[in-house]
C-alpha cells in the first residue's frame, strides 16, 4: 500500500519534469520523435542536405528549420554538403534547378508564383534526390516547412510530389493590440509586442511568433489594434515597429499599421485632417516616406474611420474612398497598400445596421486606387456564431474585397470553450453570391478569380497574447492554424485542416484524432445553439460580450442593445430584413434573397435573422418555434456535455497538462452553456408568456438572477 | 568560406535547440547536471531514499522535488527503500527521529522551531545516513530545498551539518496585482494570476510560483493590491482565492488578501464603514467566518488606510489602531493577523511628509490588538534609491513592526536596469537605532528581539509577473532570491546571497562569478549616482517614476513634486530637515540624530536628505557641492558603463539568450543613465546658476528637449 503510493509519488515527480515540454508553446512546430518504422523510411531517402547559398537570410532560416526539425524528429541534424548526392535534400530556386537537371518541368514551376513551392523526389547529377523547388528563397523557406509538417503526419516521402501556391496574395493577422500592452478582445492575456522595452530588447519570442506563422504562409501583421492611437506613428514607436519588422523580414512577413485618420492633427497640431487639404497630403506623404527609411519592406495601413468614434473623411464632408486614397497616394511609391475597412455603422443613421456599410460602400465601387483592399467582415454586423455572408462579397467588383474574419472569440465563449471555427470560416467561403451567376462564391471574390483583381487579401483577428500557449487555450491554437491554411487556400476543407492541426498537436493516432475532430467539427454549432440558434445574433452582454444578455435595451445607442436584434415581445421573435421590414434581403443577389425569403422553406439557420416570426410558427420538424427555440438550446447545452465526455475519453493518448487544462475549460463551458440557455429561456419565456414546455427542465434561477450577475472584470473590454 | 558560413548556420541552429531552456522560467530551481566529480561524491554519500510517511502532502512534495533534483543533477531519481540502509536520504521528524535513534542531539532539534531543519550526517540502524530532520513536515520540506540548493552549489555531503530556522516569522510577498491583470509597480509583464479563469483553471505556473517561493522560506502572500477593490471579498473572489490558496498551502504558503476598509459600503451598501459601528464589526466577523470556511489556513488581511485616497478609520474620526482592532478583532479566532500599513501622509497636512508617519503612529504604541503587525516600509517616504531608515523603527516598542520592502524597482531603473537591492536591504536592517542603545539595529525590531515580539514579519512588494522569467530581467531575479533569504534570516550577507544567486542561476565557475558579483554589488549604488546622489531622494517624472523630472513643480499636491523634495534655487539644494528646518531629526533617537546633525561631518550618502546647503558648500573631499553632485552624476554612468563592459567579458560563461538579453538592458541602462545624468545637470546647473565644469562634457541637450520628453505608456502606472 505504502509502496504503491510511493511509487505514484515517483511517477508524479518524473511527470512533472517532462510537463513544461507540453505547455502548447511549440504550436504546430513540435517535431516529436518519429515512429521508429517512419523514422526509417525517412533515413533512407534523406541522409544530406544540399542547402545551397545560405547567405540569403531566408534560406539560412529554411536551412535553420530544417535543422531543429531532423534533430528533434531524428535525434541529429542532416550532414551538409555541398553538391548532390546520393539522397540529398536539395533546396532550388527554378533558376539553380534549370542550371543542373531538366529532370523537372520548368513550365510548372512557373506557375507557382513568387511564394509556391514544389516537393518532390527528382534526379540530379543521376542522384535520387528529395527536392524542394521554388522560384523564389521565400518560397523554399514556405517548401521547408511544408516538408517538416508532412513528415510529423508521417507521409510516405517516397511518393511525394506535391506542389502548391497560395490563391491569396495578402494573408494577414490583425493584432488589436494596445500600446498600454492590453489587448482589445484579447483572451490569451496581454500583448506579446512589448512595446516599452522595444527597440532595446528583442524577445526570443518574436522569432517564434515568425516561425509559427511562416509555417502557415501568413505574411504580414498589423502590429497594433484598429482603434489605433496616433503615435503610433510617431518616430519613437515606428523604430519599435522596425525592431519587430527586422525579425519578421527574412520569414517573409511584412510589418503593417493600423493609421489613426487624424494623426496629422494628434502628432503635429495639424488644424485637421481633411483629405483635400494638401498640407494634410504632404504629411501622410512624408510620414510614408519615414517609415520606408527604417521599413524597407514596410506593407501599409490598416485604417477604421468614421466608424465607433474613430475619425475619419467623414469628418469634413469626404468619402471613405477620399480618405483611402490620400493615404494610398502616399504608399504607392514604395509598394505599400492601404486595408481600408467596411466596419462602419452611424450613430446618426437609424437604418438596419446590417444594412449600412453594404450602403455606403456599394456606391464608391471602382472608386479606389489599384493600392487599397476594402477589408469586409465576414457578415453584416459583427463576428456572431452565426451569420449570412456580408452582402458587399459580389456586390463591389470593381473593388478588390479583402475578408476580415475573428479568430479571437469574442463572441464564442473567450478562450473558456471550444469552438473549432473552420467550418464558420468555410461555410462564407463556399457562400455562393450568385454575383455571377452560380458558383460565385466568397472565396472567389476574395481570391480575386471572380473579377480579375491582382491585389488580394484575407485578414483574421488574431487570437494571440501572453500566454505561454499563445492563444489561451491549446484548442484555440487550431483556429489560428485553420485561418492560416484557409488564407493560403480558401477552398480547402475544414475537417482535413482540423485533422491535421490534431496530428500536429497531439497525435496521429485515429483513437485519438477521429473522436477528438468530431467534437472539434460540432463544436461550433453547440455555441449557436446555446448561445443564437436559430438566426439570433448579438445577445451577449453589452461592452465584454461574456454571457447572455438578451434583456439588455437600455444603451444609448439603439444597435448596441441585445433586443434590438432579437425584438422578441409577447407576439414573436426575430429581426424582418424581407420587404416588410429593412430589406436587408435586398441587398443580396436575386437567387440569395429569394432563398432566404420564405421562412417556410429557407435554411432555418438564418431564420430569424430575416424574418420576425410569431412563436407559434411552424418550423419544418412541425415544431412551434418557441419549441424549436427550447430544443435548439437544450441540444446546445447537451453538445458541450458530450464534448466533455469525449474528452474524458481521450485521457489515454494526451500528456496530464494539456488533458488537465482542457478538461477544466471543458467544464466552465458545460457550466456557461447551461447558464446561456438557462438565462435565455427564462428572458424568452418571461417576454414570450410562454411557459417552458413539459419534460423540459426549467432554468436554475429567476430571470432577475440572470441579469442581477455582473462581470466588471471580464477580459479584452 | 561557404563551408564555414555553414557551419555558423549549424551552430545556430542547435543552439535554438536548447535555447528555450535557458529563458530563466527555473530560476533558482534550474537543476542543472552536476559535474562528474561532485556527483560521484554524491553518489557515494546518498544512494536510496527513505520517504517515511508520504500521505502528508507536504512530505509528498518534499519527496517530489528531491526526484525531480536528483534526475535533474544526477539522471536518475534515487531509488525508494522503507527503512534506513546504507548510504540512505531520510527525511524525519524529531519525533520519528526519537524513535529509531540517539544520535541526533535532540535539545538542537527542538531549538529549531516549526519551521527550521537540520542537515547531517547520521547514523541511523547503524548505518550512515544522511539526514533531513525537523519538527514539522514543513521543515522537513525547506529542508529538502536546502539540500537540492547546497548540491547545486557543490557543497560537500560529507561535511553537511547544518541547521537553520527562520528568524522572523511572517516572510511575505505583497502583490501589487490588479483583479483586471495589471500590475501597479510591475515591470515583468502582467499578473501571473488569472483572476478571471480562476478557479475553474489552475495554470501549473501556480505550482512552479509556490517552489520558488518555499525553496526561499517565503511562507505568505498577499494577492491583490493594498491599493484594493472590495470585490476581492466578495464570495466569487474568495473563491478564486481558494483555489491559489490550495495549491499554495502544502507548501506552506498562506494566502492573504489586501482589504478595503469601506467594503461593507461598497459589497453591501452600508451606509459607512465606522469601526464603532457594530453592524460593521458583525460584517467583517461574518466576513472573516466566511473566508475560513473556504480558506482554512487564510493568513489575514493586509490594510491600506487612510492614504493616498484609500478609505480608513480616519473618514469618521477614529484612529488607525481603532480600525486595524475591528479586523483584528474579526480573525483573531481563526488565528488570522492584520498587517497594517504606516505609509500614510494626508493632503491636508503642510508637515515634512517624511516626518507625517511617525506623527500618526508613534501615539499609538501599544494600542493595537495582539495580531495586529504595523508594517513601515524601509524609509520614511518611498522606496527611494536610498533612503535613510524608518524612523518608526526603534520608536514603537510595544508593537510588533513588520518591514516593507519593494523588490521590484519603481524608483530603480524598472527592468531594464540592473540594480542588486540585497545591499540596500542590508543597509536598512543593520541600521543602529540605539532604541536601546548600541546595537539596536532595524533587524532586531523586526525579528523580535529587540522588544520580546512573537509575532514578526517582513515583506517584499513582488516583482513578479507573466514574463516567462517571472521578473522582468534575470538579474531581477536576484532581489526576489535575496529578499527571501534576508526574510529568513535579516543578519545574512548580501555578497554571501549574491554569489550563491550567481551559482544557481548561471555557474559556480569563479571567472563568472566574482566579477559579476562585483557587478551585482556595486550596481544599486550607481544607480543612486546617476539618479539621485548625495542624498537626494524622488526626483522621477511624475505618476509612472520612469526618467528624470527634478524640474516638475506644478502638481496638485506639494509632496508630489520631485521640486518639494531637492528645494534647489540659485542658493542652494536639499531638504533641510535639521532644528532649522522640517526637524525629522528629532523622530531619531539622539545618537542616530547627532550623526546626521553635522553636514560637515555625516555620511554624505545621506547629506542632502537631511539639510539644504549652499552649492559651495565644502565636501569632505575639498570639493564644493556642486562640483561633488556632478562627479557623483558622472561616476554613475561611468559604473553603468563598466557593468556593460564586465558583462561584454563574461560572453564565455553564459548562454547566449540569456547573454543577449542581460547585454540589451545594460544598453538601455547605459543610455538612461547617460540620460538621467544629462537632464539633471542640465536643471541644476539652470536653477543654480552654475556651469558645467571645466571638463565636463555638457549635457547633450538642452533643458528643455528632457522637459518635453513623455512616456504615456510607460508600465506599472
Amino acid at each position: 500500500m505504502r509502496i504503491l503510493t510511493l511509487l505514484l509519488v515517483i511517477a508524479a515527480s518524473l511527470a512533472s519534469l517532462s510537463s513544461h515540454a507540453e505547455d502548447g508553446y511549440d504550436l504546430w512546430l513540435r517535431y516529436q520523435t518519429l515512429p521508429e518504422s517512419y523514422a526509417k523510411d525517412v533515413n533512407r531517402t534523406i541522409k544530406n542536405l544540399v542547402p545551397g547559398d545560405i547567405n540569403d537570410p531566408t534560406r539560412a532560416l529554411a536551412i535553420e528549420e530544417l535543422q531543429t526539425g531532423f534533430s528533434k524528429m531524428l535525434g541529429k541534424p542532416l550532414p551538409i554538403k555541398s553538391n548532390a548526392g546520393k539522397a540529398s535534400l536539395m533546396l532550388l530556386t527554378s533558376e539553380a534547378l534549370a542550371q543542373i537537371s531538366n529532370d523537372v518541368d520548368t513550365a510548372k514551376l512557373t506557375e507557382l508564383g513568387d511564394e509556391g513551392y514544389l516537393l518532390t523526389q527528382a534526379k540530379i547529377n543521376n542522384k535520387p534526390v528529395t527536392l524542394i523547388a521554388a522560384n523564389s528563397e521565400q518560397g523554399l523557406l514556405y517548401g521547408a516547412f511544408e516538408l517538416l509538417q508532412q513528415m510529423q503526419l508521417q507521409t510516405s516521402l517516397k511518393e511525394l510530389n506535391h506542389s502548391s501556391s497560395p490563391k491569396i496574395q495578402r494573408r494577414v493577422l490583425n493584432h488589436w493590440d494596445n500600446l498600454d500592452g492590453s489587448v482589445e478582445r484579447g483572451y490569451a492575456g496581454s500583448s506579446i509586442w512589448d512595446w516599452w522595452e522595444l527597440p532595446g530588447v528583442i524577445n526570443p519570442r518574436y522569432k517564434d511568433y515568425a516561425r509559427a506563422n511562416a509555417a502557415l504562409g501568413i505574411n504580414g501583421t498589423v502590429l497594433n489594434n484598429v482603434n489605433s492611437k496616433a503615435i503610433s506613428l510617431d518616430h519613437r514607436y515606428i523604430e519599435k515597429a522596425a525592431a519587430l519588422a527586422e525579425v519578421f523580414r527574412p520569414y517573409g512577413i511584412k510589418v503593417y499599421l493600423s493609421a489613426r485618420f487624424n494623426a496629422p492633427m494628434e502628432l503635429d497640431g495639424f488644424e485637421n485632417a481633411d483629405p483635400q487639404n494638401p498640407k494634410v497630403r504632404q504629411w501622410w506623404k512624408d510620414k510614408a516616406k519615414e517609415i520606408y527609411q527604417i521599413i524597407p519592406n514596410f506593407g501599409g495601413f490598416l485604417v477604421k474611420a468614421n466608424s465607433e468614434g474613430q475619425p475619419g473623411p467623414g469628418d469634413y464632408g469626404r468619402s471613405h474612398a477620399e480618405g483611402a486614397n490620400m493615404l494610398a497616394e502616399a504608399l504607392e511609391p514604395y509598394g505599400g497598400i492601404v486595408m481600408w475597412r467596411a466596419f462602419v455603422y452611424s450613430e446618426h443613421d437609424a437604418e438596419d445596421r446590417g444594412k449600412q456599410a453594404y450602403n455606403e460602400f456599394k456606391p464608391l465601387d471602382g472608386k479606389f486606387k489599384d493600392n487599397v483592399l476594402l477589408q469586409v467582415k465576414n457578415g453584416p454586423i459583427d463576428f456572431q456564431p452565426r451569420e449570412p455572408y456580408h452582402p458587399l462579397f459580389g456586390a463591389m467588383p470593381n473593388t478588390p474585397l479583402m475578408m476580415e474574419f475573428q479568430i479571437t472569440k469574442e463572441y464564442l465563449g473567450f478562450a473558456t470553450h471550444i469552438a473549432y471555427l473552420a467550418p464558420l470560416y468555410q461555410e462564407v467561403l463556399a457562400a455562393d453570391t450568385f454575383a455571377k451567376g452560380k458558383g460565385s462564391t466568397v472565396a472567389k471574390v476574395i481570391d480575386g478569380s471572380l473579377d480579375g483583381h491582382k491585389l488580394t487579401g484575407i485578414a483574421g483577428v488574431a487570437n494571440i497574447g501572453h500566454h505561454r500557449n499563445w492563444s489561451g487555450s491549446i484548442f484555440n491554437q487550431a483556429n489560428w492554424y485553420a485561418f492560416g491554411r484557409l488564407a493560403w487556400d480558401p477552398y480547402a476543407d475544414s475537417q482535413t485542416i482540423g485533422r491535421d492541426w490534431l496530428a500536429l498537436t497531439f497525435t496521429n493516432e485515429e483513437q485519438f484524432t477521429e473522436p477528438t475532430l468530431g467534437m472539434m467539427m460540432r463544436s461550433r454549432e453547440a455555441v449557436v445553439d446555446y448561445m443564437t440558434p436559430l438566426g439570433l445574433a448579438h445577445l451577449m452582454a453589452t461592452g465584454h460580450h461574456y454571457g447572455p444578455g438578451p434583456w439588455v435595451s437600455d444603451l444609448g445607442r439603439p444597435e448596441w442593445n441585445p433586443a434590438y436584434y432579437h425584438k422578441a415581445d409577447k407576439n414573436g421573435i426575430g429581426f424582418d430584413r424581407t420587404k416588410t421590414g429593412s430589406n436587408a434581403l435586398a441587398q443580396y443577389s436575386k437567387e440569395v434573397a429569394q432563398s432566404f425569403a420564405d421562412p417556410k422553406t429557407m435554411d432555418e439557420r438564418y431564420l430569424l435573422w430575416f424574418h420576425h416570426l410569431p412563436w407559434d410558427f411552424k418550423l419544418q420538424s412541425g415544431k412551434t418555434l418557441w419549441q424549436g427555440l427550447v430544443e435548439h438550446y437544450d441540444h446546445g447545452v447537451e453538445e458541450a456535455k458530450a464534448m466533455q465526455q469525449t474528452w474524458q475519453s481521450l485521457k489515454p493518448y494526451v500528456d496530464q497538462e494539456r488533458f488537465t487544462d482542457t478538461a477544466q475549460r471543458l467544464q466552465i463551458q458545460v457550466d456557461e452553456a447551461q447558464w446561456w440557455r438557462d438565462a435565455s429561456l427564462a428572458y424568452f419565456s418571461h417576454v414570450s408568456g410562454k411557459a417552458i414546455p413539459q419534460g423540459t427542465t426549467p432554468p436554475k434561477h429567476d430571470l432577475q438572477y440572470y441579469i442581477k450577475l455582473s462581470f466588471p472584470y471580464a477580459p479584452g473590454n
